[in-house]
Parts: C-alpha cells; structure tokens; sequence
C-alpha cells in the first residue's frame, strides 16, 4: 500500500473516532518556528487531532507555535519510557538539575497546565513522582504500560494529582494482542482489562 | 490540497530527482526503537531518501534502527541553528561538557563517518569549530544560510576538514527568492548565487 494511500486511512480513522474523544498525535515533532508553524497546521487544522507530541531537543521557538491553537495540546517529551532515555535526560547540570527536569522548567514559561501536558514513561516510576513536584498541575501523558513493562500501580502512586492528572497509554498492549483471527477480541480484552485495572485504583483513590 | 496529495506530489518529486543527486528527508525523528524502525522503513525504502535528519533527544535506541540500512545516512542534531537551540543545547553538566558535545561524543559509539552526519547550524560559526574538532571525520550538515542569516565563509572557516565536509543548505533563501511570476529565474539566481560563493572558497582553500 502506499504512503499516501496510507496516510489516507489515517485520516479516515481519526475522522471516524467520535468527537468527545481526545486525539494524540505522537508525532514527536519539533523544527524551526517557520516548520513547527506548517507543522501544527497539519495536524491541528488538517488531520483535527487534538494533540500532538513534541521533542524539545530544538526549543522555545520549536514548541511555541503549537500553542497558537485554541483548545489544542502540545504533549513535550520530558522523560521517556526507553531505554535510551538513559543517555542525555538525565545529565546533570552544574546546578544538579537533570536535563528534564530543565525542560519541565524552561517550558512552564511557554505553556500554561491548559495547553501543555508532558510525557513521562510509565518505565520511570521514580521518575514519575520527580515530575508530578516540579509540574504539580499539569497531565502526563503516560506510555510504556503493556509492551514495555510499565506498571499502571505504580505511575498511580506516583503521578495523580487532584484532578488525576494522568492520561495513561497502552498502544501494543492493545493493537498486538493477538495476530490470528481473534484480533478484535483479544485486543477489546486487553484495552478493557487496562481499564478495568485503572477503574479500581481510581476508587481506591476516591475519584 | 488534501495532505495525502501533497504526500503523493512529494513522492513524485523525490522520483524525480535523478538518482546521482544526494536526498535529505528533514523530517527530524526520533522515537522508540520499534517505531523508528518504521520511521527507518518509510524514509529508506518508501521515500527512497538518502538520508533523513534525526533529534537525539530519545537516545540510542530511538536512532539506531536508522543505521540498518546500507548506504543510507542518519543525520544528528547537534547544534541547530534557530534561537531556541540556546536553551537546551548548551546545558553544561558537571565535566564542562555541553550537551551538544555530549550528543556528539555518544553518537559516535552507534554510527561511524560512513553513516553518521551531524547538523550545525551556520548561525553558530564558532560552535561549528568546536564541533569540528569533535567530529574531524564527519560530515556536516549546515543550514542556516540565507533567511537565517548565517554567513558562508564563516562556515568554510571553521567547519572545512580535509575532505571538505561540509553540505550547505539554503531552503527558503531559494525557494521564496520570489512570489512573483518570476519565481524560477528568481531561485535558479539565488541558487547560482550561493552555489558560485561556494566555488570561490573551495578554489581558496585549494580543493
């Protein structure tokens, strides 16, 4: 199949999820003001999502066009679930601070807890809680459930804030739960065994 | 213009060019290995593209899949060329060492001069020396000529290693030469222009 037929699809699939569901780009973008403009176009105007996800490695003029879009999100990469998250998010800076924890700060001056979540890898429990002090009321967008052997417990009793405050992803947990005949099935268990598992630490939380 | 035309026309227009002439997909990836691989995937075997421009900010896993494919080159940010590449890329850790610099020292344990460009910014004329001397065998991608205001000689003078090494890249200094009817006399100019500066210095510098 080719790209744009494919790209086609894409477009088709998000257009036939209902409107009251919150859509996430995780396109990892971020580019020259000038692209990151033509970026946010795309997938804000075109493709409606409702979010996207963005790299900070370029900064504030990288990001900031994507606040130029009233009830959208940007989701900024602060500590991700893989394994070479290890190589430059955490190095430390002469005032001890690690490298995410700087782009939590610096952009706190860009964005508002209504136009800015973070992502935060289910994989760095630890690192969940150092997030949710420095970024008190802002969403995490949580990945690495499932497939990457995050655990949903403890980005729980790491991240909620009030609000709970925690979008939680699971995307091969789901999609590959199985590759024969049973896909439907197996992955409409999957995504409701997660939910399920979710809905009993949010009444253990009292939501 | 529905996004999967203009996809379709960007096909066309890669097929189009003839095959001799070097391909960068400035697409700035960076995922998760098992979705870089599929990043990898389109750019390399889809697009065909000979390259594609890669941020770091996800570590070794996120860029190594694009090293799978022979012939085919994985080009790092390092020191780009906007103005926010102040105010991540310059964090200092403890060792004096500059993330950029630590960005260049760790991408040379995954790809080697044969595989592995880096982007400097021509806004940046004195970091490019400095990543130069990180770097002597690496090519370097550079934008920032033109619209961004960065200036060739200067790029020449700190970035030349013996084999030049150095692509200098002009977008939007020759693609918006001109809005009028005379667009493709306007960016022919302007890309004939850049190209005999470039004649002239590599003529003075003996190549």
């Amino acid at each position: 199949m080719s790209r744009s037929k494919r790209l086609g699809i894409a477009k088709k699939t998000l257009d036939y999820i209902p409107k009251n569901i919150f859509t996430i780009a995780d396109a990892k973008r971020g580019d020259i003001g000038n692209t990151s403009s033509y970026y946010a176009d795309t997938f804000f105007k075109y493709l409606d999502s409702d979010s996207v996800t963005i790299a900070p490695y370029m900064g504030e003029d990288s990001v900031t066009p994507f606040f130029s879009y009233p009830n959208k999100w940007v989701i900024l990469l602060a500590l991700t679930s893989n394994h070479g998250a290890l190589d430059f998010q955490f190095t430390t800076d002469k005032n001890n601070e690690e490298l995410y924890k700087k782009v939590l700060r610096k952009s706190q001056e860009w964005g508002t807890p209504e136009n800015l979540m973070y992502v935060v890898g289910a994989t760095r429990a630890e690192g969940i809680g150092e997030v949710r002090k420095l970024a008190p009321e802002h969403f995490f967008l949580v990945p690495g459930i499932g497939a990457q052997g995050g655990s949903l417990s403890d980005v729980a009793n790491y991240g909620f804030n009030s609000d709970c405050g925690l979008l939680v992803n699971s995307s091969r947990g789901i999609i590959y739960a199985s590759n024969q005949s049973d896909f439907a099935e197996a992955a409409g268990k999957a995504a409701q065994e997660l939910q399920q598992e979710m809905s009993k630490i949010l009444l253990e939380k009292n939501f």
